[in-house]
C-alpha cells in the first residue's frame, strides 16, 4: 500500500529476461476491506475464521475484486503469479476469469482494457502488454475472481520506471452477494460487475461475493459493519430462501445502520432469470423472494432508516435472455447491463 | 434429417430412468452444408481431406454451427453425447461454448435461450432443461463450438412426444472464416455470431470458422462454391497478411459469383481491436488489411461484380473495448454486437 514502490530486490532481478519485478504488494491494492488477514489476498480479516462458516472462510481467500494500481512507462509488462488451487477453471467459466489477471489502462480519463493473462498452470508468467509507446499511465490489475493469489510480480525492461498508484480520496463502495457478485462467470476479471462499475465511476469497490453462500447471516453483517464504505449495496438474494429475506434482511440493514448512521444502503432484487419463462418453479421463487425484500425495504423505510435505495430485478439482464451462461450466471454482457443499471443509481447517490 | 424421427429402438430405452432416447441424426440438422462426409457431423465433405491443408481438415471436425431442431412437449429433455476430442475447454473461453450444448426454445415467434449442458468428459448426459410446461413447442440444440460430436441422443420422458422439426424453406447463409467466426470465445454455442444472427432472421446458417486458418485458399473457395446458399458472407480479414487478402479475395469472390451469378456476397472487414489504441503495431495491420479488402471490393464492383456488399468494421465491437476476452475474440458482448452489425444487412439483402 505504498505510494511509491521500493526498488525491486536483488533477488527480483530477472538477469535472463533484463526485466525488474515489483511485488504487487507494495503497489496500491484495491479491494482490500481488512489489513489484518491471514494470508495478503484474503478478503476477511484473520478473526473471520472464527466467525463465519466454512465455506464462507474458504471462498475469502479468493481474490475477487482485489486490484493492483500502478504508474509506469514501461513498453511492456510481464506478470508472474502464484496461485492459491489447482481448479483453474470452471466448466461454463474460463480460467481467464477464473485465475487469471486482468490489465486495464486510463487514458484520456477513461479505463481501456489493455490485456490479459490467462492461467494455465498454478504458477504462470504472461505478458501483458508489449510493444507499448513507452508513456507514463495509470493502469489496474484485477486479480483472479474464483482462485486465490500467493505470490504476484510485475516485471517490466530494465530502463523502465514502475511506482504504485496514489491512493485515491473516495472511501470504497462494499458489495455483498453471491457467485454472480463474485464474478461468475466473467470472461476476465475486469468484467465482474462491481470492477465495470468501479470503471465507470472511476471509484474503488470492495466486492465480497461469496458463491452459493451468501444468505446475509448475523456475523456477516458484524463484519460488514466494521467497514467504513462509501455505500453498501446487498445483492444476496440468489442464494436466500424467503423466509431468510424475510427474517434476515432487516437486521442486516439495520446492523449496518447503527455502525454507520448517514451510509447509503442499496438493495438489490434478485435477477429475473433469462428462462424463468420457461422454468415456472424458479420464477416463482424469484418473484416470492422479490416480494419479501420489498416488504422488508418497506419496513425499515417505516422504521426511520434513511439513505436506503432499492433496485428492481425485472431488467437488470436485459430482455432478450441472452445475457447469462446457464440462466443464472450472467457473461460478460450480462454483467455490462447490471453495470448500466446499478452504476447510475450509485452515481446519483455518490454525488 | 427425416420430417419425422421412428420410434427410438430398444436399446435406446433407458428404463432405469423412464427416458426415451432420439438420435440427434434422425432429427433436422441444419449447419451441415455436404452429405458425404466422412462423419455425420463433419463440416467439410470426405473428399476434402485430399484438397485443403490438415489444419483446415482437422477442424472440419469440429461442430461449430450445426445445430438439430424438434418439436416436443416434453416437460425435461435430457441430452447424452460423446465428444471427439478430450480437451474440453480452452483457457479463454469454458467447456460449455467449446464441448457443450446449448438450447432454445421459439415461444411467440422469437427464439429464447432454454438451456444449456456443459461438458465434464468426453461423454456426457445432462438434463437440458426440466419442469417445463407440457406445451408442444419447437426447439434448436447448438453443438459444440470448439470440439466435434461422436454421438449425440435427446431424452425425454415415456408419455411425452418429439419429433424432428419441419425443414424450413429457406436456403442457407453460409459463413467464412476465422476463429472468431467458429464462436471463440462464446459462453455457449448459441451465442456465436452466425448462431445469433440464424435466431433473428429465424433462418438456417452454416458456421464455416477455421480457427487460425482462414486464408481464403483457392480450393476452399471452389469447396464453397459447391454450396448453393441465400448469401455468403466472408469474415477471413483476422487470419490473412495484407498481401493474401490482395492476392485472394477477388479470384475467392469470383469463384463463387462463377459458380452463382446472383448470390448476395458480403464482404466483412477485420474488427478494430479492442486494445488496438494501445497495441500500434496491430492496429496498423487492421487498418492496412482493411484497406486492402476495400480495394479488392472496389476492383471486383469495377469488373461488374453485383450483389457485392461490404462491411466496416470500426464498430463491429461497440466502441468501448470491453467486447473481448483477450483483445481479440469476442465475448458473448461481441458476438451480439457483431450480431447486432452484420445482421440487419442481411436481413436488408435477403428481403
Amino acid at each position: 500500500m505504498a505510494a511509491i514502490a521500493g526498488p525491486p530486490s536483488a533477488s527480483a532481478e530477472d538477469s535472463a529476461k533484463s526485466l525488474r519485478w515489483f511485488d504487487a504488494r507494495e503497489l496500491t491494492v484495491e479491494g482490500k476491506g481488512w489489513t489484518n488477514t491471514l494470508a495478503f489476498f484474503d478478503r476477511y480479516p484473520a478473526k473471520a475464521e472464527e466467525l463465519v462458516r466454512p465455506p464462507v472462510w474458504a471462498l475469502s481467500h479468493d481474490s475477487a475484486g482485489m486490484a493492483v494500481r500502478f504508474v509506469t512507462d514501461a513498453p511492456a509488462i510481464t506478470a508472474r503469479w502464484t496461485l492459491r488451487k489447482e481448479a483453474l477453471a470452471m466448466p461454463h467459466m474460463p480460467a481467464t476469469g477464473v485465475s487469471g489477471l486482468d490489465l486495464y489502462i486510463k487514458e484520456q480519463g477513461r479505463w481501456q482494457f489493455a490485456g490479459r493473462a490467462p492461467a494455465r498452470a498454478v504458477t504462470n508468467e504472461f505478458s501483458l502488454i508489449h510493444n507499448r509507446a513507452p508513456l507514463k499511465r495509470e493502469f489496474i490489475l484485477y486479480l483472479p475472481l474464483y482462485n486465490g493469489i500467493k505470490a504476484l510480480e510485475l516485471g517490466i525492461p530494465g530502463s523502465a520506471h514502475l511506482e504504485a498508484a496514489p491512493l485515491r480520496p473516495q472511501k470504497p463502495i462494499v458489495f455483498y452477494g453471491t457467485s454472480i457478485l463474485q464474478g461468475g462467470c466473467a470472461s476476465r476479471p475486469g468484467m465482474a460487475y462491481p470492477a465495470i462499475i468501479g470503471r465507470y465511476l472511476d471509484w474503488p469497490t470492495i466486492n465480497l461475493g461469496f458463491s452459493g453462500n451468501a444468505i446475509s447471516e448475523p456475523e456477516v453483517g458484524q463484519l460488514l459493519a466494521e467497514l467504513d464504505p462509501a455505500a453498501y449495496v446487498l445483492d444476496a438474494l440468489p442464494n436466500m430462501t424467503t423466509a431468510q429475506v424475510t427474517q434476515r434482511i432487516e437486521p442486516f440493514v439495520q446492523t449496518l445502520r447503527q455502525a454507520h448512521p448517514k451510509t447509503p444502503i442499496v438493495l438489490v432484487e434478485e435477477e429475473t432469470y433469462a428462462n424463468a419463462r420457461f422454468v415456472q418453479f424458479q420464477h416463482e421463487r424469484c418473484v416470492r423472494d422479490n416480494a419479501a425484500l420489498k416488504a422488508a425495504y418497506a419496513r425499515l423505510r417505516k422504521a426511520g432508516v434513511k439513505n436506503l435505495y432499492y433496485i428492481p430485478g425485472d431488467h437488470l439482464l436485459g430482455d432478450d435472455g441472452e445475457a447469462t451462461v446457464d440462466g443464472v450466471h450472467p457473461t460478460d454482457l450480462g454483467f455490462l447491463r447490471m453495470a448500466e443499471t446499478i452504476g447510475p443509481v450509485l452515481r446519483r447517490i455518490l454525488k
